[in-house]
């Protein structure tokens, strides 16, 4: 038995063929392709065949999986009854966590294949669209089999078709999230696929990691602290202040990347295009937010994390706050399923250690004699 | 970055004061509590008290954890609508899994607590009894305060009281099955919890993982087996011809013990006085088994596992097969959230790295050039 390895920092839990995140140099890579030349170029729908199929798709090929993805769309009739039952002022993460296992009860204990891998991907738009549509109190919109993944999911959340430059924004968006190595969602899935579990427990569970803050339930917060600074005047007073008081700045570091994100730095891009208010503010922050940093800890590298831009994207393809975790979701189950199919395909059970530093054993004291 | 350890064997992923699985000993103990010393002495509650708060109660501590747990036996508005929605052929394990969800939307992203733990682990009874009630077309049946959680939880299932020794004989297994080191299923809630997430996400995480076959999900296979031999004096022949088509014996082999498992000696006891006819097989089965396995590799251990005298036990309390993983899961719950707990109050992200195996970096073909 080996040390303690708190956070298993460093311990390589699993080979991947899916993704690499190479922190040295700045670069995410999809089976051999590197982010910067997929994120724009290409549709989730390939990116989605590249993980899955190994490669990217022939026209036909991806004809083919569009209209699987487009007839995975449907929900069975028990998750219909208890998206109803969802209390509207339910997270959404909540409503995805629990209606994906729902959904996934016809498939109990099935190895998972590639099938359920584009069923449940098809399906997480529609838990979303019709839950965000319930609260409002309007009737669900039924998914347009003429429209690709991205478009489909604004045009159920809204009701309405999005102009090309947002739909491309949200194309662009789970292009970039759908994927990093050995994230701790991506690795609860492999955990539980590792006890030859079927594919909806595997979500479920990613989908609970994903939730927590640590993860990616925080990209809410990085708009909560713009709206808190307010202008770009106010960033180094209000930042420096902050940090008196031992707040965070939201929205950097991250244990891989010694320099710059790359998805960040595409979606920095994006948001100076798409939504120049929110940039306006969000570049001085950031600037001043490194500076700080820098100052603090000169040691250490660039930190803006991909959370800190994606709220902005976010934002300007008009979802509120709290879809922006389940839509991290929508893009990542991607990837989530890759890493189910490629961990049972090489199965071995996920068991690690523990050291017990409790007390040492003694007789217990009967329950009358306890007092 | 280390080599890549698969199923992460002998890595240590935490530090913990809960259990202490002793392999070369044959030994588990709960926090300085050889399980031997508790099995048939305390209550499940008790072992709660201990897990949850470090030390076993008084009366008075005991009185109070036995009303919280029992004021926790209601579901949500929400929980019983989506239970109701669920299709009686659903495994239980799946509606377990898809209504501890529902339940768990009020606590969105808490941090776990104590009072989370006791509501969590007092519901899942009153989950399955209503399952199991709804899909035999009965009305489901209101928990008795009165009752113990084991004595409880059969009632909530059968409609009535059972016999003071079947009750005692399930809270036996619930005492013994609550806790065991860093488990897949356990291990999945703590790398759920150091995301920050909430309980009812770990929890799910949690029940995804015991689910499979290599981990919780294979009980009701021993039963499966042990009918396939059918008799004691058919067991060798049966047995050999098994193992030249490459079959598993069901019940044997485990990563941790050296010696023969602590819980699987109290449950055959259990099983001799309980259930003679099925222990006049197993026993017999089990003999041979550890025959045949040990002329196949000498030097590997005694190896019958938790589940295979768990089935007898299981079948003699009158559960049908597939309560079996989810009864393990009334039990387990009680360590899943101890852990959850210990892991939040000394939190660190479990990210660990993935080693990337795939194809070198290359630029991609346009789609329109990939024929």
């Amino acid at each position: 038995m080996s040390e303690y390895v708190p956070g298993l920092e460093g311990i390589v839990a699993a080979q991947t063929e899916i993704s690499l995140v190479d922190g040295a140099n700045g670069r995410l890579v999809y089976r051999g392709y590197v982010i910067a030349d997929l994120a724009e170029e290409m549709s989730f729908e390939e990116v989605a065949h590249l993980f899955w199929f190994g490669a990217l798709p022939t026209r036909a090929e991806l004809d083919g999986l569009v209209s699987q993805l487009s007839a995975s769309r449907g929900l069975t009739p028990a998750a219909t009854r208890a998206l109803e039952a969802m209390p509207k002022d339910t997270d959404p993460m909540d409503v995805l966590r629990s209606i994906v296992s729902v959904q996934g009860v016809a498939h109990h204990l099935e190895k998972p294949t590639l099938q359920h891998a584009i069923h449940a991907t098809g399906s997480f738009p529609t838990i979303l669209g019709a839950f965000h549509r319930q609260r409002q109190g309007l009737a669900p919109v039924k998914p347009r089999a003429d429209l690709g993944h991205a478009a489909n999911y604004l045009y159920m959340l809204n009701g309405k078709e999005s102009p090309p430059e947002l739909i491309r924004a949200l194309n662009t968006y789970l292009v970039l999230l759908a994927d990093h190595g050995m994230n701790a969602s991506t690795f609860t899935a492999r955990v539980i696929a590792s006890t030859d579990s079927d594919l909806a427990s595997c979500l479920v569970g990613a989908i609970g990691a994903l939730k927590g803050p640590a993860h990616g339930g925080a990209p809410s917060a990085v708009l909560d602290q713009l709206e808190e600074i307010g202008s770009p005047e106010n960033a180094e007073q209000w930042m420096r202040e902050a940090r008196k008081r031992k707040e965070r700045f939201m929205g950097f570091g991250h244990r891989i990347y010694r320099t710059y994100d790359p998805r960040a730095k595409i979606l920095k891009a994006m948001c100076e295009k798409l939504n120049p208010k929110f940039y306006a503010l969000a570049s001085k922050v950031e600037e001043t937010a490194l500076a700080i940093l820098h100052e603090e800890h000169p040691e250490r590298p660039q930190a803006t994390n991909v959370e800190f831009y994606s709220a902005g994207v976010l934002q300007a393809i008009g979802l509120p706050k709290d879809l922006f975790p389940p839509t991290f979701a929508v893009s990542r189950v991607a990837g989530w399923t890759a890493h189910v199919l490629e961990q049972a395909a090489h199965n071995r059970l996920i068991r690690p250690q523990s050291e017990y530093v409790g007390p040492e054993p003694r007789k217990p004291i009967p329950l009358a004699e306890r007092g």
